[in-house]
């Protein structure tokens, strides 16, 4: 019989549908696939090429290097204008603000057939850095409540350029949905005294059956209430809310786990597509003992359809326990 | 400059990107394309079309007479199962519940080339009314909290069947994504003493500008902040919480409008893929004077990626004022 399991933190649920069962080996990527290794190392007309900055001059955020190695561009087609005043304006019904804020790409590395599951661990800390420093800048501006940074890897995870790169979102709002997940952060501090990450963190390293990596300062594991096949979470042991007050120190730390996890992904899916995205408090507001920033990978092996539209519960036909034994190994692609 | 929006019900903010503008005419799908009236009224393989019932006895809900209109099945792959015990269990971190509950497929037309776009408002009649029963008898369990109606209109928005059917599913929890809006509405109705959907329809029936249909006992409209392009409510001009306490007389001009509405979508976009699902109270909540059921159309004209995912906002490219203008034919194709 299928099961309906809660996330701790964020309460949604999520039916693990045991009778559609399919193995995780049903999601490797069709070999036919190219695959991004497989690609050439330079493409000419790829504005985020070497050579190819004189194509898009008027989007470089700031001048790189001829040697550079992560570069940060804006966004040719930016949902929010860096230049403006927020206003707010509101008639009683409809509630609207001038869309400033910044939407700008981070462009992880020179070559066009790389990606963070296939980099040496310095050029990851670099891209971590890069986040850091640039998640700061903008923090810095008044206007801006929250940063999103995440990442769209392949066709059908919503990118629309195959050279690696992020994307970072600094919003004069605060989302609903960080919203509500502080909010149920902070109700299970008022019972319980603790942080819901930190004690789904401390149940995770003790059970150990949905890890996927783990090191001294971070751990990944795929979801008990995963919304889809191979929901994975990377969390820091160290209680933190917001990504941008990690120290430089745990950030080597971080790019070595997040490599092993996205080259699990990669050498046992088959390069699958999949968005990345990190979760962090509101850049306003102070440290505090109940927010946890996190690093969600959400591979995109399935489909919603009206139900999660209506519902927000999604359906789930694959167990995660079986997911991430098979991201660590234990059940053979042939199985 | 793009603007933010928010919805004043369910409090979620979008982007409309103007800077991306897309004129809704740029929506309109491939001529080329098999439109669902282009296809044969008879598929010999189809599990839905008459005199194939034998194909999937067991999963008859109950017996077709040789003349069906409509007709229940059991979904093949269930999301949940009828039989069973509602057990639930918590270790202090993993909370589940056994996976009981319906999920069925209502088959709305004995012809294999139809859609409710194109059928006459008698036929779409009984399929409203097939919703009504089966969803009464579905919420008489006392094992179901919630009872979520939805109909996935071509493979992008999930369909695995192109014959004519929507989907019921009862289940066991009431979803947060439901708990949060009915939460924002009786917080707006503490305010103000209003029902906060009453409130917006009385906004658009007033302005008229997103308006796409309307008659005596219901109105249809683009969301102001619409999460993406054409993303329309129908909402009955009366208040009911709950679309089970729809009277049948009501449901007689439901029909027209819902025809009306879904066929502008079908010959001015031509056909384009699209979930459409009804948000109604929990089963077991009394009526009330703070939440109002609606339908909700969300064609399948765009894509969420990382930032969707990461924040909850969406990035809406046109704007609504002109969908709705498109759809009431006061925009050509061409123009």
């Amino acid at each position: 019989m299928a099961e309906l399991r809660q996330n701790l933190a964020t309460r949604e649920w999520v039916i693990i549908a045991r009778e559609r069962a399919r193995r995780p080996n049903a999601y490797v990527e069709s070999s036919d696939r190219l695959r991004t290794h497989e690609r050439a190392e330079h493409d000419p007309t790829c504005p985020f090429c070497p050579g190819n900055e004189e194509l898009d001059l008027e989007r470089a955020r700031e001048p790189a290097g001829p040697d550079w190695q992560t570069r940060i561009v804006r966004n040719k087609y930016p949902a929010l204008a860096e230049q403006g005043l927020l206003t707010r304006s509101f008639n009683g019904v409809e509630r609207s603000i001038t869309g400033v804020g910044y939407h700008e790409v981070l462009v992880e590395h020179p070559f066009h057939n790389t990606t963070l599951a296939l980099m040496t661990d310095e050029e990851i800390r670099a891209v971590l850095l890069m986040y850091l420093r640039r998640g700061k800048e903008i923090a810095a501006d008044p206007r801006v409540e929250q940063i999103v940074f995440f990442k769209n890897h392949g066709e059908r995870a919503g990118a629309s350029l195959l050279h690696t790169h992020s994307q970072v979102i600094g919003l004069p709002i605060v989302p609903g949905n960080i919203r509500h997940r502080i909010e149920e952060a902070r109700r299970f501090f008022d019972d319980t005294g603790q942080c819901v990450f930190c004690t789904m963190l401390a149940d995770e390293l003790r059970r150990r059956e949905r890890l996927v990596a783990v090191n001294e300062h971070f751990a990944a594991f795929v979801l008990y209430a995963s919304s889809s096949p191979f929901h994975i979470w990377i969390l820091p042991r160290q209680h933190h809310a917001s990504f941008l007050h990690v120290a430089e120190a745990e950030v080597m730390h971080l790019a070595p786990l997040l490599r092993d996890v996205l080259f699990r992904l990669y050498a046992h899916l088959n390069d699958p597509d999949f968005n990345l995205l990190i979760r962090s408090t509101p850049t306003k507001e102070p440290e505090n003992g109940y927010f946890h920033w996190y690093i969600a990978i959400v591979p995109r092996l399935s489909r919603s359809a009206g139900f999660e539209l209506g519902s927000g519960v999604w359906i789930n036909p694959t167990l995660p326990e079986e997911c991430a034994a098979f991201l660590r190994g234990d059940i053979s692609a042939t199985e």
